[in-house]
């Protein structure tokens, strides 16, 4: 049976989700037909190799989706504010990859483990969102308990890589240690301060009572996603000197008493995740281990006797794999296969 | 008016904590009269510098401590167990840094800034115990605010530098930084994988509920230097690509209301607070700012809307210095005026 074929626009193509992004779509056997790789006029000129073939990266342009019929943007959300809404005009669907769209109420905000009937939402805008990154291994994890338990609260502490921050800040972060081990003076234009063997609890920008936009994404997508908008999150933020890979401390507090070992149970039958739990022999989820990689690694699963039904774990992930590219790839395997 | 002066041992001398005892020792001060360092066979006969003048590093042995009024202990469980009730018996007051004599209860456990007054239970076995870092900042931190509202429940995830694992902790980081940058193989003997930009959630021996002493420590010590036997505590350990500096968040519910405003008021006049708390102008606590000085920072205070009365921050305080050094020569300096 011949798979039928799509085309395929990767707005952003030059970033570090862009680029992760055609990686997953080859990895995957993504039915691509035609690829259209778009970017800035800054990057446009620029090539990009795709299943043996040479694309030259296009400049952006609202009439750049004659033809397209799934564009994927990960270009920052004043571009998918601007574009997305030509590129849906034009037919494609766009999956996107940024904040813009995320909490509009005509816009599903899906990771397919946990709420892939939402995609038939699409029809509304012909826009689909791809949740925050750190929120996506969240909901992954969280999922498959809350479906055994309901859930009263949330705490959750991020420790998140560089690479969440783009490719400029990964050659930051990178420059900013050899500069540090040759004595030479910091370059600190992305982070504004030291990120090399430090920590900044700042990741985006701060509302009135302190919280970040960041902390608001982990509480707010995830109350939309797991269709539990009254949801207590509480949340902080921290970035942490990683290249690739976030990590996550969850406190959950649960309405019924699950016990350690039944959590692990769901999470091995989970789909999407990896359970890593032999701390004794040092197998515990690491950002390392889950880089490269499209499961969401969990592990520490313990019970936390500091309140009612508690259970606490740690998780980790590629987030710019399944915190973005693979997640929007496999949004678009789901809409080709059950509504395009 | 002459100040009396005192003979003070530091075992452990050539370690991390041992080399930043004599620093903080002589920058505050403290009337030493004969200073004894010592160590292992291994590091004995190694020198020191201490206020002008060169000491040879002594081998420890039970017979160490004639005429010695004060013996700083850092060098291992197992030493301290061995060899402080030698120190105490033959006249000296230890102050002990390890684990082993915290939840003895006829040791005090001591922050000054927090339970200064239990100083005096010193006598029973002339040990006293100084806490584990990463509990030290928090206990600093929160302390001036349960004096104002009482607390039901804490939950902490921590951000722990190399230091806090030792000296050749930090050598291995950066070995293992340098390995990389240089494509050669990765010592991993201190941390038995890659610490370098990774993030590693198992620091010390783990329990049969999957908790490590570490986070067992941060409850039972919390405890009982607030003397709060009932405290519920949460808390994930995590260790970071970090030299020095541990960082924490903080998630607290309180028993009644209390502010932001009311909660930086107050850690403002804080003994051992240092309040960093304007995060819109990009000033919270780092762990790097956090070095080299004995102040807890404090920042990203917040209501914390998850839980009635909640509030979060964010802290971070030099582990060796507030977390170690600091802190026992802190004990040793309230010692001499009350007591010895």
């Amino acid at each position: 049976m011949a798979k039928k074929k799509v085309n395929v626009a990767v707005v952003g193509a030059t970033g570090a989700v862009g680029t992760e992004m055609f990686g997953v779509l080859q990895e995957r056997g993504f039915p691509v037909d035609r690829l259209l790789p778009l970017a800035s006029s800054r990057s446009a000129g620029e090539e990009i190799e795709f299943a043996g073939t040479t694309y030259k990266v296009e400049e952006l342009k609202h009439d750049s989706f004659a033809g397209i019929d799934i564009a994927l943007f990960s270009a920052g959300g004043k571009v998918s504010a601007e574009f997305a809404p030509s590129a849906a005009k034009a037919g494609a669907v766009v999956i996107d990859n940024t904040s813009h769209f995320r909490m509009d109420p005509d816009v599903p905000l899906v990771v397919p483990e946990v709420n892939a009937k939402d995609i038939g939402e699409y029809k509304k805008k012909r826009i689909i969102a791809n949740p925050n990154c750190s929120t996506i291994q969240v909901v992954v994890a969280v999922k498959p308990l809350f479906d055994a338990v309901p859930v009263k609260r949330m705490v959750v502490s991020t420790y998140q890589a560089v690479s969440g921050a783009g490719k400029e800040a990964m050659d930051e972060l990178n420059e900013q240690v050899t500069a540090l081990y040759n004595h030479r003076e910091l370059p600190q234009e992305i982070f504004g301060r030291q990120m090399a063997f430090n920590v900044l609890a700042a990741i985006g920008t701060f509302d009135d009572n302190g919280d970040t936009d960041e902390e608001l994404k982990m509480r707010n997508e995830s109350r939309k996603m797991l269709h539990l908008p009254a949801l207590a999150v509480a949340c902080t933020c921290v970035r942490v000197p990683v290249y690739n890979g976030h990590s996550v401390a969850v406190y959950l507090e649960l309405e019924k008493e699950l016990s350690p070992d039944k959590a692990r149970a769901l999470l091995r039958e989970a789909p999407g995740v990896l359970l890593v739990d032999e701390p004794k022999k040092r197998q515990i989820p690491t950002p390392l281990d889950a880089s490269g990689q499209d499961a969401t690694l969990v592990g520490r699963v313990r019970r936390d006797e500091s309140v009612p039904h508690g259970l606490s774990l740690f998780c980790c992930a590629d987030n710019l794999r399944k915190g973005a590219a693979t997640n929007a790839v496999q949004i678009a395997e789901i809409l080709l296969r059950d509504h395009l």
